[in-house]
Formats: structure tokens, sequence, C-alpha cells
């Protein structure tokens, strides 16, 4: 029986995984994590909306279904090629056929001030951070006799107009708005800021005119500041300097201003492109290693004379690729080369409000959201998370409540 | 307006909070933590059945509906009696009445070999640390070469044969004969071992007779080794040792076998008690101290010979009472002394099983399994916190399936 090895469960690993499953071959899942995480959703859990446990699913849940497939949690720390092995830190995988998929990490290009200060959201444990000191800083401000510094307590500065930043942006100043001002009588959250900073003039860069100008106005009368043309250049615990010489006191700075290809990349033994992602062939494959397959956020394709996006619908769409790729290949056929389908791109801002942009037309307002919602709802693996989720949602609607708003832990000293 | 400071938010402080409210008071409430936690349910995120968001409830969205109470968020240091202060990490909160309920800490009667490696359940994050190991135990054991070390990794002892005891011991063999079973199959998972010790000859020892039978006997059937007259005396994070001079290989030790006064007990300033409780004389308030009242489980309070119980009901209706003594001397009057009041007690050992005995009777199986349900989602806060426990239970009922199977924090080397 041969033997695929999937490095990575998210979008594209667990697509490839599905389609492997039941075609006779040993499918080895390795993940460093023992769920597959909805990283889309992460920004709710950091707002108070969700609880981190209804956008993560087991694995094992997963192998369980899949028939032939089987878990192994491990770091991969190395790849034999010659002796085709995954190399890990708990044992050696020999495969006939690698699939890597182990997405991207926040690029912070360098700045290391911004770095060390700035939270992101990639993984699940930085959504309970991030929500544990935007809860904790307000928590901090009642006591704070000092308005500037309660002020810069009760500030926070978001790095980049993409989706990520839009849809933090949103939700923050909802919880601030809605949620947070009940619950701090005794603070005029009103001089709360959300302050959204993009570098180019233009927020979701990759919707049309309309839908851009949608948001940048939707977002300024929810009350979110929006910085256009603007650059964060350093960041210390309590400011935020910008390229222009100014500075925003703020206590929380958040970074979602561009990612790059997971460290793991630097394994393949390759030369990277930029953002460390890994050129492939036009079936995925790594130049000279026609049974290794590189997908998602990490593969660098062109199409059409632009890279791919790194975005899930292209992780999910290559994740199916190479999993039919290698079951024709042991059928002696070869599929045409991967093409990419642009179905479209959508953002939530705020609640009942939305940007959707597919097949040349474009959504906004409430159509857009119900459309986000479900479309979220049916991509959220399990039946379970999906009530959960479908329940938060719902709470939120009705009661404008964030029910979890709970400091799990406690930040300590200064910072 | 008179100041009353209630520190600890326990079962026993939001009682007192929920009395004074909206009585003309200023009350403060006071917490490390910024939520209430469920504790009785601890055991039930440990094992994979509950999210740990599910079963605490901010304070803020309380106070929002208690009058006249607002949240500080602290840890208290120490109390100024003679300037009537609270002293906390966070500031000095002046009060005309203090009721301190800060509960209890595991009793590991100064094993510190045990302290060491054991694992406890108090704290939320207690819960998810818990749930974290035994599922690394699981992964860790499926690339294990070694039988015996395979075996160890799949071995859960738990001292203490009391209701936390026999509930984390039932649900414990169920996740793993029922859920994991069929998560790991290339695991004997038969070859698991949940052993429960208990010092004394009788599991919980509070019900009468048939129950403890009742108890033994559904555990033993369930697959739980019970060893009765044993003592775990040392422990490392490979094995446990008893006085008998016996070892179990074991890599998970759980730890019920008793409780103490919070620390904070001892800042009271008076003589502690064996278990580091506090005295309080027949109105819980300190003696030579008519302002300050101390409930809960760090209460040392005799009622007929005894001491009362170190449990919830005791809390609640030391918490009631604190309330309605306070407002009762604002009125000029002096209520009778407090008297617990014991509506029974209950345990739950496993999927439709449970034991009850209350006003004299005894119940088991399945109809002291749903009061048990019931009565636990009547007192846990929140009703969306219900809905989502209730789903949860509901999914375990039908489908055997606990969904909260995740590591969210990988162990890393040899612990």
């Amino acid at each position: 029986m041969k033997c695929a090895v999937i490095v990575g469960m998210g979008f594209g690993g667990t697509r490839t995984a599905r389609i492997l499953a039941g075609q006779g071959f040993d499918v080895v899942l390795v993940d460093r994590n023992n769920y597959h995480l909805f990283q889309p959703l992460l920004y709710q859990v950091a707002t108070a909306g969700l609880e981190q446990e209804s956008i993560a699913y087991p694995v094992r849940a997963m192998a369980r279904q899949w028939r032939g497939t089987r878990f192994h949690l491990a770091e991969v720390t190395g790849f034999d090629f010659a002796a085709r092995e995954v190399v890990t830190d708990s044992g050696r995988i020999p495969y006939d056929y690698l699939v890597v998929g182990a997405g991207s990490v926040t690029n912070f290009f360098g700045n290391a001030a911004v770095e060390r200060h700035a939270f992101d959201l990639k993984e699940l444990t930085d959504a309970e951070t991030l929500r544990n000191h935007i809860l904790t800083a307000f928590e901090r401000a009642v006591y704070e006799p000092d308005a500037a510094k309660r002020r810069a307590l009760m500030t926070f500065v978001i790095v980049g107009g993409g989706p990520t930043g839009v849809e933090f942006a949103g939700a923050l100043i909802e919880l601030v708005r809605f949620v947070l001002a009940k619950d701090y009588p005794e603070l005029s959250v009103q001089a709360a800021r959300v302050v959204l900073v993009e570098a180019t003039d233009r927020l979701l860069a990759a919707m049309p005119q309309e839908l851009r100008s949608y948001t940048l106005e939707r977002l300024r009368s929810m009350g979110v500041e929006v910085l256009l043309n603007a650059r964060v250049v350093d960041a210390d615990p309590e400011r935020v300097a910008f390229d222009d010489g100014s500075i925003i006191p703020a206590h929380t700075l958040f970074w979602s201003a561009g990612v790059k290809a997971a460290p793991l990349a630097a394994l393949l033994q390759v030369q990277q492109r930029p953002g460390g992602r890994i050129a492939v062939e036009p079936d995925l494959t790594l130049a000279g290693r026609p049974e290794v397959y590189v997908i998602g956020d990490m593969a660098y394709l062109e199409q059409d004379g632009a890279p791919l996006p790194m975005v899930a619908p292209v992780a999910m769409q290559m994740g199916l690729y190479a999993g039919r790729a290698i079951l024709a290949r042991e059928r002696g056929t070869t599929l045409p080369p991967f093409r990419y389908r642009d179905k479209g791109s959508m953002a939530t801002i705020g609640r009942s409000s939305a940007v959707a942009s597919a097949y040349g037309m474009s959504f906004s307002g409430y159509s857009a959201w119900l459309v986000w919602l479900l479309l979220h709802l049916y991509y959220l693996i399990g039946f379970r998370n999906r009530i959960v989720v479908m329940l938060n949602w719902i709470w939120y609607y009705w009661f404008h409540e964030r029910q979890v708003r709970l400091i799990t832990e406690r930040e300590r000293g200064g910072e």
C-alpha cells in the first residue's frame, strides 16, 4: 500500500486528505496541533464573541471518518528527500507521496520593535491572549488616575487594511461601544479609540471601488478612525510611532499587514521567493521532485502574470488538486495544470454589514452579511461547532451581547 | 452611602452581592479573576466534555444587573482593620462592611513530591492544563514502542474518594472507553487504567451505605480500579508510590484528597484552625470585628458538634446569611445565629448514573442523574452558558462524543 503523508491540517491539507481517503492509500496526517483551526474566525474569539473551542476541530475526529487515514501529532524538523522520509520530533515517517501545506505566519518585515510589542492572530492561543489583553486594558483603565494614560489603555491601533484588519476593527469597535460601554459605567468608553492604519490609499484592495468606499464609510460611521497612506515604524508598550513622526499613545498594537510562508518552508531545501514562499511547477510539485506537492500559502505560483494570493480559497483548491493529481498518477494519467478559480471574496464589517464581490457582482450591507454568515458556518468543521457559533451570533444579533468576556490569564506588571 | 466590600466571587460572595444589591449600599465586588467559576463542572472541562468558557461568567455581567454594585479586579494583599480598608495590588478599598469568601485550595498535606507532580482542579486553567495532559499522554502512547511505558502513559491515578474523585474517575473512564477508543484505533485502549485511591474504607463518606455500595459497584463495572484503605506517599512523573510499598507506573496523578482555606485567610490576622480555616462567631463575623464576615470554605463554624463541611451549599447559605445580617443591622435588628440546612448531596458517576441523598431519602441511577443535570443547569450562571452546557450533554448522551478533545498547549520534553 502506498503511503501519502500530508503535513499541515489547514484548509489545504484537510482537502487533500478527504480526496485520498478510502482510495487504497495509507494516509498519514501530520500537524503540530491535534486540531484543524478555522482561522477566519480568530478575530471573533479575540473580541469575546466566540469561545476558542468552537473554531477548532480535532484531526482524529476527521480521521475517524476518512478511511485509511491516521493522525501523527508532531513538529516537522526536516525532509529527507533521498530516503523519502519526513523527519519529526517524534520519529521519521516514510512516504511515497508528500503534500506540504503548513500555511503562513505573520510578516513583520524585519521590524523587531513592532514584532516584540504587536499582537497578531494566527494561532488559537493568539486569540485568547489578545482577548485577555483587551479586557485587562479596560480593567486597568478603571483604576488609572491619569486621563492620558487611561485613554492610551483604551486605544487600539490596528495595522493592515486587508480583510483581517477590517473585520477586527469592526468587531472591536462594536465590542467597545455596545458591550464594554455597559460593562464599564465608570469609564467614558466613548473616549476609546480604534485606529485602523493602512499603508496604501485603500482598504480591501482586492475589492471593487464601490465596496472599498462602502467599507471606509461604514467603518468611519461606526467610530473607527481610518488612517490611509500611513505607516507604523516603531512601537513600545505605551505608544505607536508613524513614518511622518506622529505618535499615538496606545496600549495595544495589532498587526495584520502581511504574512509570509511558515518557517517550515525553509526545510524544503529550495530557494525561497519573496515572503519565503516555495515556487512550484504548474502541477504544484517541487521541481525535480514529482512526488512532493506544496500547497496553500507556502506555494508560489503565478497565474495570468501575478502570484496567487495567500488566502484560504487558494489553499482549498490546491489541496483538492494535489489529492486528485495523486489519484490520477496512480491510474497512469495526469491532470491539466492547476488553475485557481476565483469565486470572489468577502469581509464582514459589523453586525448586519458586510461586503462581498463574486462573479463580477458587488454586494454590501445586510444581504452580504447574511451570505457571509452562512458561508462561514458551511466551511466550519463539526456540526456541534456550527451550532455553538450560530448560537453566539444569534445572541449577539438579538441582545448585543458577547458572552466570552473572560480574562483567563492575568497579565502581570507593566505590560 | 455605606460601602460593603465583598472579597471573592464564588458561591458565597455572589449570594451576598445579590442580597445587598439595590438596598442603598455601594457594593464593591473584588476578585482576582473577572469571572465567577462554576467549580463543580471543572472535571467535565478536564475530560473534554465542556469548553472552559461555558462554566465561567463575567462578574461585570452580573454587576450590571445588580444595582449599586461595581467590580474591582484585584488580588487582595492585606486587610487594614484599623483604617477599615482592603489592601489590593491595585489600590486600597475602604469599607463599612467586609465579607470575605475566597474559598479553598488543594491540600497536599505537606507532601512536596505529590504537590509537584499531581494535577488538581480548582482554577479554570487547571482544567485545560489537565485536559491537554491527558490527551497528550495518548498521543505519546501512539509512538511509544515500549509496552510498559505505553501502559504508564495510559494509566491515571486519582487520589480521593469524595465527589470530585468519583466524578472525575467516572468521566475519565468513559472518555477513554467510549471516545478515545474510537480516536486511537492504533492503541489497545482497553489497556488503559483509571485507578481511584481512597485512604478510608469508603467512597463518598457523607452518603448513606446503600449509595456508597452502588457507587463502588458502578465504578468497578465501568472499569475503574478502586483501591480502598490505600495511601499515596510519593510520586514522580512516571510512577506513584503507596504506603504499603507498592508502585503503579502512571504518567498522571490527580489529587482531590483534601482542601484547605485559600492563602488569603492568613491575612485576616487571627489564629487559623486546622486546614487554615478561620473561626467565626455564630453570626459569621470575626470575634471583636462585627463588621467583618467570613463565609464559605474559609469559615470554621461548628454545628451540632462538628465543623461545617467545605462545600458549595454551605458557602451559598453563608453568603445569603451575611447579606441579610448586614441588612438587618442597618435596620437596627439582628438575625438569629447562622444555621446550615443540609438539603442533601449528590454525585454523578457516569452517563445515566448518579447518586443523591436528600431529606433522608436515597436515589441512584437514571433518576438521580436527571436531577443532577437539572440542578447543575439551574445553578450555572448565564442563560447562554446553560444552553451550551446542555447542548454538550445532549451530544454526549446521544452520540457518545466529547467534542472538546483539543490540546491547546503542547507539553514539551519529558513531562
